[in-house]
């Protein structure tokens, strides 16, 4: 069977996610395409053969000949089109963030519940990435003890000039707070946002930022979110434990020695980084739209993550700790993991 | 256009190619196959949908639904079916070696070249390693110098109980002396082959092994060929020019810290250390067939290797230092690199 | 001239002071000795020959035999005795901490200042490593632009059965103290003590603690202070610039491959990882007694750590923010870097 | 005890052994010194006090006043003092290469032997260097079963004018000829010297070689001793044995992450890698000789050396395989590891 994928939103990541449905991995095709800008819409659609392009999102998601949804569009629209991929009762892969607030994102569980099935699987990449996920096998083995400290970089060398302050945490950290609680298979209870001397490449941009997040268990992160450093895109942590600790490896394809300097390279980009990670999480959900079973990042991780977002802003905007508030985890996403 | 694969020869590598063909890559699908043990062949078809399950190789090059073959046979048998298939006009990929001597393999040059077109991407998937490629790229930059010595290490933890001491030079040694060529860009021209003191696990065949090959332009290449190394699978390469080197560079998801070390993961076997640079070759060939040009490592590639085993399996056995005398290189490969 | 050192205390610090001097450091005599302990002290003095054994500090201090005192007692009495030396105008290497508050740190600076010299070398031993010393000139070339953001982690795989909470601040973390203000030539201007979910190891000890240190830029420091993490002694740094990082490099004398594992040792305790600071530092002192200068970490890098380790004191105890409040710095310590 | 050094060679590794003596290291005083550059020797004797300067070097021998002596004059000469100074029953410390051939070095084993006792430590440093012990404790401790392999490489940015050819076996592959015998306990029994493609820096030397060594136990060593290779000074050394291997670790002050690169600075030269090595070194020397006893690189080893260095040589000049062929192993060395 291959699965036919309809494409809400065909900007940067939606054509990547296109390239690879339809050049890298196995059992896909995209057979329709919709975006704010139909031009682009067009465009995009005319670089294959069969591809419909919609008006609207919904548009896409009505057409009988989706099999699947994969929203790509702006946050803001994600709640709209999600539910609708929910009532509809078609599988739906889409982009972090969720929804721009911890309130819409639990109107999407809220349909998701009501429908009684998971349809939704996340975006959050890094979930796929070999690296975390070896990270994740240490820490759920036990060989360094219960996790009582992570330590997180994130840094990007430059971002886009609509980069605002907020994306901080919005986009930037929010893919922290979800690995987070995934490493830890525990919800984040309080978020404190801490600004540091200001980058001089940052221009009105508060950057960085030293966040600092609580767990259920105690545990404590510390996070730094630096999106001007210039050197390249670089994503570390490290879980500190009881009895040892664990952190993302070295990858480095080669080490040059030249002019008395040992070297290796080190990656442009998150799509450099995390190629492998979009690879492999898009083809599972390919593979699970076939089995007819949702997996990975859920609507519950997305929410729990846009609650966690909304505490960030609250203290970078106010200072100080903020608590997270979460509602009761619905059934549904209970044996999860 | 989704290309239509015949393979030949379902054993491990076989299956693990069409895994590759149908779960993993885009634009394939595997149609036909065909094995030694008919029932094997019959219960790997089984696996997927509208197989044919054909009586020999020669079948399943013949079968009009094949677009392009994959010869995953005994080496032994790789120039029948390869050279059927340029006389086919069908796209081949055989996996390494091309064939078991240099003569053997000079009849498939001469068949490629009477086809007057390249019919043959050959498995020498080193190529497609993102270490191998960023290797390969700074040695053609210059920023090193001319190459003068390359260090080399080929370790795996064990082998089968059918590997005996000629495949140190065919089956291990011979990644090496593709991968050597294809990073200096000349041809190897000659080999000695040492004894060192035998590993205790290594029975009857002679492990390690320690290879000296020399190049056109002089560069001396040292070899490490050690098959029952136990801690895992290993590769090593480091070029040295004249004002620097270049080095394979470290690939671990995690560093631990644990109990008095600092250690990362090796890699166990050859399948995990090379897994992307398998699915990138056979992408590769993929988008090469229906693009309807042959790219990657060629048939004068494979017989290239295959006359320095031969030159390697006589210094093995009779001592001392072997020329490696290569036929003049016809035109259909002079534009490859 | 052969520097004739007193030495007061002699614990096991005092008496790896003592084995230096003697047997590793040229231009040192220890001369006389005194301890809390008059046993331990005749047991150490009859170690060599030569050596008196003083009663009292104090007596050591006014010895016409002794050119320069060296204090290892506990730090309760460094007050006493190093104001002792100034009043004699001998040179005195002071083990760290200066003094247990602020205020009693505060009391030595005065003593110096009303002296008119520097006298006071304090052993500050991280400012002689060559990790430290490379990271702080890489900080000061300023190819990292400003330091924004310090990340540090001070491990310890256990500690003495003496340990309580507080020494985490006054004795593990008062050593990045004194390395964030010299590593960024500035001054901490407040600091946070968090506690996150207890070691099991640790026992009634709050371990590990999470320190968030301000300074006069507005830089922030995270420091993990770890104390019971096991496998082994483990000290990290990491300062990020505008424009990139730097931290302490890999000092592995070997890799091991084994068991799948890659790996290198990890030091056991501070002796071994920090040896050749110790020994730098204290020929240094050895130096500077003979050129009649004292030089290094001084009486004031003792008060402001001493001032910096209340305000953690206060904020474990009592939680939030603590403001540091130094007082005016003296002209004597000007110059100094 | 003060140690009174006599020093005979006064240029730069005499001069740097002085700096050493007199203000690095406890337990010694240069007392005497001579060179055959008398001006030379006055200046540097000019700058301590009480240092006497002799016509020759003999003369420094039979000073009453000199305890022990350190030879660090040109390698010809070093037979006649050393020879010496076992006659004089005078410890005596000798740079390396102990003579210039196998012959020579066997007249000063022929005088130690009918002196009857271990007078001389060789200045082969590497034996004192953190790396090299930790790789020689891992081999003896036998987790990764016997030694089969050594990779070396001995790498220089540049050279004196001075140097020569054969200067690329006897100073600079010496070392690897000492290290390889310490560290798998066995003689060296043939040697095959390879002239790769030059370096274009290399001017009339033939830069680099690749040597490779034999052990009485049938392991092979290749060595590569490349002296132009301008990036830094660099030496590696994998020992690979049945089971894993282990090779000399990263030692890296710090980590700088700019521009796109992750790098470590390399040392510029042997004084900078080789530093604390020296330091212990020599300290070991005046420590033997309060103790009374000679240790370290012996009369024998330096022997060993000189007879490997002969069949280099010979190699380089006539290529081919050159058997070493050593004396029968005095009893006075039967001891020493």
């Amino acid at each position: 069977m291959t699965v036919r994928v309809g494409v809400i939103g065909v900007g940067m990541i939606g054509q990547d996610h296109i390239r690879r449905l339809t050049g890298v991995l196995a059992g896909a095709r995209v057979v329709a395409v919709a975006d704010v800008d139909p031009e682009r819409a067009r465009q995009v659609a005319g670089q294959a053969i069969g591809v419909t392009v919609h008006a609207t999102g919904l548009d896409v998601i009505a057409d009988d000949d989706v099999d699947a949804v994969l929203v790509a569009s702006w946050g803001a629209t994600h709640e709209e089109y999600v539910v609708a991929c929910i009532q509809a009762g078609k599988p739906v892969f889409c982009e972090k963030p969720l929804a721009p607030s911890g309130e819409a994102a639990g109107r999407i569980v809220d349909a998701e519940v009501a429908a009684g099935r998971r349809l939704v699987q996340l975006g959050f990449m890094r979930r796929y990435d070999p690296g975390y996920l070896a990270l994740r096998e240490v820490v759920a083995g036990g060989s360094i003890g219960a996790a009582l400290l992570v330590h997180c970089a994130h840094r990007n060398p430059t971002v886009q000039p609509h980069y605002v302050a907020d994306m901080a945490i919005t986009d930037t950290a929010v893919h922290e707070f979800d690995v987070v609680r995934w490493l830890l298979d525990e919800e984040i209870t309080a978020v404190t946002v801490h600004r540091p001397r200001p980058n001089r490449h940052g221009g009105d941009v508060q950057d960085p930022l030293l966040l600092l997040l609580e767990t259920e268990s105690g545990a404590f992160v510390d996070l730094e979110t630096s999106v001007n450093i210039r050197y390249g895109y670089d994503i570390r942590t490290e879980v500190v434990g009881e009895d040892g600790t664990v952190e993302l490896g070295p990858v480095a394809p080669v080490v040059v020695r030249r002019e008395g300097i040992q070297g290796s390279p080190i990656a442009a980009d998150w799509q450099e980084r995390f190629e492998k990670a979009y690879d492999v999480e898009l083809q599972h959900w390919i593979d699970s739209v076939v089995a007819g079973t949702a997996v990975g990042p859920s609507t519950w991780d997305g929410y729990a993550a846009a609650v966690v977002s909304d505490a960030g802003l609250t203290s970078l905007h106010r200072g100080g700790r903020v608590p997270v508030a979460l509602r009761d985890k619905p059934g549904l996403y209970l044996k999860d993991r």
